[in-house]
């Protein structure tokens, strides 16, 4: 909280009472947006300090701040500013009605997205990369420093396939938040969620087989399955709940699926959580079909609620289950240190990890071994989670304020993305060049379809603490999409 | 030099000139293998030192051994011990005579030797694994801990799909010496050479395709094309020149080969070294077929010549020739960094390891920059091919001491493996399940074989500093030869 704009001494007052002046200093500040919904606000003792007023004048301010609705207690933590009262957008609806079946032809529009990813100086609302600052804590640095310092002295032991026996130990401990009983031999050390579900899938199926995925779903899974010679069927997929059961039900029934390839929490890019019944409902199906499921369950812990949600792998009796998970997008970029638990198929994972890139990095490992053993990982959970939700919670506003009319958008209980449907006339594609050129990136809705639909749909990363620039970038993406819209309209009346 | 078995003080001698005593003392040691062929003698200044004589006492008993052939002087470096006079066996012949198509069934023979090898307390003739206190230097660690302690300060960057900036430019600077003017910006940070390598067959090839690779060679590369599902034509390699270019040209004319897959600098298992203009006809050839040539250089750093033996991408003219290496090996274990130089396939190599493994680990690359930038490599290479070198010929000798009359031998210019040729009677599997219940590890022919030939082959592995346990190893490993040689002989006589 320490670049927080609190002014340094407060605003002159004529009504003698100390405590209104500093409820109004602070009323203001949650007006014109200085504390954003979902912000802390100064702790007391803080605040009492800086206006140099007594600790019971803070309080009373803010229990008035409270009573007017603009602030809220939060138990064992302090008072926050209250979301604002505006109606959320409806959601979008789903984008597939029945299952569809795609040779993939991902083609260059993926990649041209990532690669003008990579300039300079963009407002970057697109990709789910790490923040500097945010992700990758001095702490696990300072692990990793302490490794390479005893690797010095004492020499490096050779590398180990699966991974070092104290990184699997504590993945498996951790792992018990998502109803998992993993024991550390059941898991095999990747470079990344991305290795793993690739593994994965060469390990289940092969060249001309069908997997199930979600739609939308992450154009990574697309571009993977394509390159393997493999095809998707896509599987209609609610915003809330996720993938529909019923037709997945009539997809396998119809059609010769080889293997589900799904994100059951906060799914990419729809933030789609699949309620925990639900989960064992599917899992139960799939080991009766015997079709493996490859879960990649890289989101499940930023959860907003109050439990993190099951991973469908802890519902798992057959080994039918592959599970995928990752530290490079939530903790430690630059380590790239991810797992998998193969279930059955353990064996053969294994093999192909060996020979398509051997065993992973062992000092990355051990420092992430001795952040999580130590407990710092749940605290830098804890932190990221408030702001993912703080963020997700002040864009949705933004874009609720924004954008055209008839725009819907998602309600995500964990994660860090929005998924928005524009007004059916405003082509994505059109807006995200638009943007481009506006220095702000966006990640248009035709990359997370086979068949590159959702062409009125955008995804929104909410992962950076919100900022100015951020907001005036959502003002200026809604003012294209009216643009757009108001073009579209035209040309359609003429 | 520090664990140098040099007596304490001088033995008596009634000859009055201390140069002799000096002298007679260090032959003792170079006769009772102490200090062994190849071994750097004690320094001038330090045995002067040690056996409280003059400099130039020592000088003077140092010039009479190397009078009588026993050590000999290196300039800028010191005295060695001299190779000692014995016969070398015959090398090997040509283990394939004409190319040969292969569709691969592995098995689990690879696999099978692979696991063996994890098992504690064995001595490791096999595989060609890192030794810790050899292989990673303290100076390195100490790099990555800077490269650690820096990031807590500041944070890290995102990643960089093709690496780091300063990694990439030291590697093209470090790519000068086998003859390759690399621009940063055609290299691609890989996690090592078997992620390399696996990059460059899918991004050249398809399933269903021919590979040509040497005979014998590493079994990965077995393991890698069967599991992309294409095909080997094996191409008949010499011992010391390499592959057969007249017998390579014959199989491009005769089958429809869409990549060859080649060691040229001192290949595994052969150890063969390809001379130079032999590559240079080599790349002509397959430019002018438009025939890809994945080379995969990791050992071309280990020469114990005078020079480093150029890549065949240096000769490279057209793009044609896709350049894997790696760190693994001889330097980082622990760390996973390697890389790609693919030429003109580099869009699809980069687009193949975006989808499959994403990213490589930064703060890795970051701290081999370091060690590399501040010239601790080229001191730990040549400290590596010192000790190679002592190892590949006190193993020579061993083997051609212990080993059955008929055994042959390579004469390795480089690198750490020797390759065994055993009387026909022989088999390798036998011998190698045999040693393993003396706890002795080696890889058996087989292995290196797309049809499970060189069956009375076994690579040895001479990376190690020698050791008594070693000899004693080699003496058993000649033992049960010899059984197995006289048990086959009996039966077939029988």
């Amino acid at each position: 909280m320490s670049a927080l704009p609190v002014p340094a001494t407060l605003a002159p007052d004529d009504t003698g009472h100390l405590y209104l002046r500093v409820s109004s200093q602070v009323a203001e500040l949650i007006e014109k947006g200085s504390l954003r919904p979902g912000e802390k606000v100064p702790s007391v003792r803080r605040l009492s300090a800086q206006f140099q007023v007594s600790i019971s004048t803070v309080v009373q301010a803010y229990r008035l701040l409270e009573n007017r609705g603009l602030i809220e207690a939060r138990p064992q933590s302090g008072y926050y500013v209250r979301p604002r009262r505006w109606t959320p957008p409806p959601e979008p609806e789903l984008c597939l009605k029945e299952p569809s079946v795609a040779d993939l032809k991902v083609g260059d529009l993926i990649m041209q997205v990532v690669r003008d990813y990579q300039a300079g100086s963009l407002v970057r609302l697109g990709a789910t990369c790490a923040t500097v600052g945010l992700h990758s804590p001095p702490a696990l640095h300072r692990a990793l420093a302490s490794v390479a310092r005893r690797s010095a002295q004492r020499g490096v032991e050779p590398d180990s396939l699966a991974g070092r026996a104290a990184f699997r130990a504590q993945v498996a401990r951790h792992a018990v938040a998502s109803g998992c009983a993993l024991s550390p031999g059941e898991i095999i050390a990747t470079s990344g969620a991305t290795e793993s579900v690739h593994l994965c899938l060469r390990a289940v199926c092969k060249p001309g087989d069908l997997i199930a995925i979600e739609s939308p779903t992450f154009f990574g899974f697309l571009q993977l399955i394509e390159s393997l010679g493999m095809r998707a069927v896509e599987i209609p997929t609610y915003p809330r709940d996720g993938v529909c059961l019923d037709a997945l039900a009539f997809a396998l029934e119809q059609q010769d699926i080889k293997a589900c390839l799904f994100v059951l929490n906060f799914a990419n890019p729809l933030g789609s959580c699949m309620p925990d019944d639900k989960k064992a409902r599917l899992v139960q199906m799939l080991a009766e079909k015997n079709v493996p499921l490859i879960e990649n369950d890289i989101y499940g812990s930023l959860f907003f609620g109050k439990a993190r949600p099951r991973s469908a792998k802890s519902f798992d009796r057959h080994g039918n289950v592959l599970l995928c998970d990752s530290f490079n997008k939530i903790l430690a970029p630059g380590y790239r240190v991810g797992w998998v638990a193969p279930g059955r198929f353990q064996s053969k994972v294994e093999y192909l990890k060996f020979i398509t890139t051997d065993a992973s990095a062992s000092l990355a490992q051990l420092a992430i071994a001795e952040f999580l053993a130590n407990g710092s990982y749940e605290h830098h959970l804890r932190r990221l989670r408030r702001i993912y939700a703080a963020g997700i919670a002040s864009m949705s506003e933004a874009v609720a304020h924004f954008f055209p009319a008839g725009t819907r958008l998602t309600r995500p209980a964990g994660g860090q993305l929005l998924w928005v449907e524009l007004p059916a006339e405003v082509d994505s594609l059109e807006l995200y060049r638009r943007a481009l050129q506006e220095r702000i990136a966006i990640a248009p809705g035709p990359i997370f379809s086979a068949k590159q639909k959702c062409r009125n749909f955008i995804r929104l990363n909410c992962g950076n603490p919100w900022s100015e620039s951020i907001e005036a970038a959502i003002r200026k993406l809604g003012c294209l999409s009216h643009d757009i819209l108001a073009a579209t309209r035209r040309t359609a009346s003429n």
